[in-house]
């Protein structure tokens, strides 16, 4: 195996603009810094992370039900929250240049920040003191822009989650322990978005609520962190880039008895100067939120157990994922370069995503080996057949070699090429992505064939 | 069948919210008047209709990819789409209660305004000259809240895809005829939002743009408008529901050559006091898009016909669906009512959600005749078997009728009785849901009798 690039973030960056994956938002009016768009691939492979967290975290469980909150929610509910008093960032400006920065980036000790230099003009002495920056963002509903229509977009989608508590577990007569789950857009005002997809000031979270009784909220908590681990694995992570990260005691959100993130090594210095950043937080928040609604909407959010006949307000377990952080990490995992044969049986260098068939945008690519009357027809039938199962690729362009490695490269678990004899023998050649080895299979049995090689996509 | 409630749009905002499909968002604050949070069953059925349309528009065709795109985009893209000029209603407002109002819901004369009472406050002669407002919702990105950090919230999936036109024709090699199918969140600041989830300020839109030769684009324009009308109709709406709606051509947006509603009979007055409202618009958009984007971009956003030797913008086929009113017509069509024996054999009113079973947001429910230490165990086995390939509920509270009935009004194609028998001969009762028909299935053939019936699924 080639030795990987130095860095792999700029070959994915690359990759994803070239094939599809990932462009620039608004890139004919020159793109916008913190926003992106899933292309053709792109959009398959978010998709498919969705549905496997949807299908492993709510549909194959009794004890998970989903939910779909809207973006906009009341402003109570942020009071209520916290978010609007503190989800602050302190930030400090120029007086000369008027740009500002967050001051724990510029600085370890507030107290310094008089004696340094912009880092935007250079000019010393002209930063202020810090001042707290809220990081929701603002908009107004209905036609009066008064104070009452000052309305947030979700920094999460949790909170749509606690409001919803008393109406699921009635209307769905689950109790506790039993989780909602739910996928969908946040927003976050960054200071500093960046690092391709990782940090950006939309995206995508799937996060699960899980109630459960007190006390036993802290093996709930080392559950979830076991089962999310596993799934991160499951789907094709190498366990030698996974690690845990304990949030000091001392350094918890308000909210927080204990959380533990999971971290990937994506490796860049996307943290404190580490190559380890946070793919998932797994947070025991206690009774926090559910109290917290209680008292401030007037509506008791307790639990009354039947059969103990006691009331008690359930903890939560929080397992919360980036989906557009997944989106990367699963790329940088799959990402490899090994050696194929060419056309003249010499070594060449071959891009290779080794996603999970599970996740990989395109399930199979067919391919005429040329482009000829009678042979392309048939082609064209059997990717269609094929794509009432599946997302399937149709390329009669090029050698066929080339072909192979453009499928490869995003990859496309099987291609089946038909040739000449196809038009005989009535089969086709399989081949498969990582070991490249090739089967013949009759056309009547591709289907099927596929279909225990496909399972679960 | 007996006759349908006087309201049917009340019996569904009742049974929504009573089983878990919409609540009121933000409910336990009191709710907001224009969102709608989708609960359990809300968000498989709202998933479901979207894997529909994704897999009609987008998966099975050789000629159309997928895209997703950011909801903020550049503020130069509404400049040029002419949304910050256009987008306006004219209002008006009371100088005694300051309240604003729609003219056009007020008086057909807008000279008629100055005479008339405030609908508000009953104040006569108080109503202001007509002045623009903007149905864009506004929002600040980054530190500093000035003119450059103004952004939009999109108000329609569309312009995403223009403005991703080239970097989509490049990777995915495709050339016209071809589209990009989207499905995503828009808002629109709508001064009256109403009828349940039909008009709310945060919605769903499912947007096809289909890029074609010019001279092409009126006969693709009814190939869309059959292919749409006939997904409706494949999936359960009556065609004595849905009709066709011209827009005249002196009423027709700035961008439109030719657009046709598919209207459906949602029977309330949500347009000009008619029972029939918009489903979807096909519209025929013309070179407007492209040429706009072109312009304003400086991006050339033409193209090369290599075949002819030809330059040309193409011209943009349109069908655009409204997800969460699908989600609307699709429980409007579905909702019946008829009779079932009860347990004394008399005939019992019965609430029936005719859905399609890949609408079903639940496909079957496996049902133990009784609380038993043996038979519990094993129907749970049963449903967590089958969960592998579907949404399936467990249920074992309450007497079989209750529990069949529950079913029905959710919309369940299968109901799955574990007997006494089940212990001896391996088999249990499954119930349709329409005919109530019954039949005694071997528990080893079960998944394959289901997946027989739930094709698409």
């Amino acid at each position: 195996m080639l030795a990987l690039p130095a860095d792999r973030i700029d070959a994915i960056v690359s990759l994803s603009r070239r094939r599809g994956f990932v462009f620039p938002s608004s890139e004919i009016y020159g793109g916008m810094r913190s926003c992106w768009d899933y292309g053709p691939l792109g959009v398959e492979l978010k998709e498919n992370i969705k549905r496997q967290w949807w299908k492993a975290c709510v549909q194959s469980r009794d004890d998970v039900v989903g939910l779909d909150s809207s973006i906009i929610l009341a402003t109570d509910v942020w009071k209520a929250s916290g978010h609007l008093e503190s989800f602050v960032d302190p930030l400090t400006e120029c007086q000369a240049c008027h740009k500002r920065y967050r001051v724990d980036q510029l600085t370890e000790d507030p107290a310094e920040l008089a004696n340094l230099e912009c880092p935007g003009c250079g000019r010393p002495g002209s930063l202020t003191e810090p001042r707290p920056f809220n990081g929701l963002l603002r908009t107004h509903l209905g036609p009066v822009e008064d104070a009452d229509a000052v309305h947030y977009l979700r920094p999460e989608t949790a909170q749509g989650i606690f409001v919803n508590f008393a109406n699921v577990l009635t209307t769905s007569r689950r109790r506790p322990p039993f989780g909602i789950g739910q996928v969908g857009k946040s927003f976050r005002n960054e200071i500093t978005p960046g690092n391709f997809i990782f940090r950006t000031r939309e995206f995508e979270q799937m996060e699960l609520e899980f109630f459960v009784e007190p006390g036993t909220d802290e093996s709930w908590h080392e559950y979830w962190l076991a089962e999310r681990w596993a799934w991160y694995l499951d789907l094709g992570i190498p366990e030698i880039d996974l690690r845990r990260y304990e949030h000091p005691a001392d350094k918890l959100a308000h909210y927080s008895r204990r959380t533990v993130d999971i971290e990937y090594r994506f490796g860049f210095s996307a943290g404190a100067g580490t190559e380890w950043a946070e793919l998932e937080g797994v947070a025991n928040r206690s009774d926090f939120d559910l109290t917290t609604h209680s008292k401030n909407s007037g509506n008791d959010l307790s639990y009354f157990d039947q059969t103990t006949g006691e009331r008690w307000t359930p903890y939560v377990i929080e397992p919360a994922a980036g989906l557009t952080r997944c989106v990367l990490a699963f790329l940088l995992a799959a990402y490899s370069e090994d050696t194929a044969p060419n056309a003249k049986g010499n070594p060449e260098k071959r891009t290779v995503l080794r996603l999970d068939p599970r996740l990989a945008p395109v399930k199979a690519a067919v391919l005429p080996l040329s482009r000829n009357a009678e042979l392309s027809p048939r082609a064209r039938e059997v990717a269609a057949g094929l794509r009432r199962h599946w997302n399937v690729e149709f390329d009669d362009a090029g050698a066929i070699g080339r072909r192979y490695r453009r499928q490869d490269e995003i990859g496309t678990p099987y291609c089946v090429t038909l040739d000449f004899e196809t038009l005989d023998d009535g089969a086709a050649t399989v081949r498969d992505r990582d070991s490249m080895r090739q089967e013949r299979i009759s056309l009547d049995r591709l289907t099927g064939y596929l279909a225990e090689r496909l399972v679960g996509c």
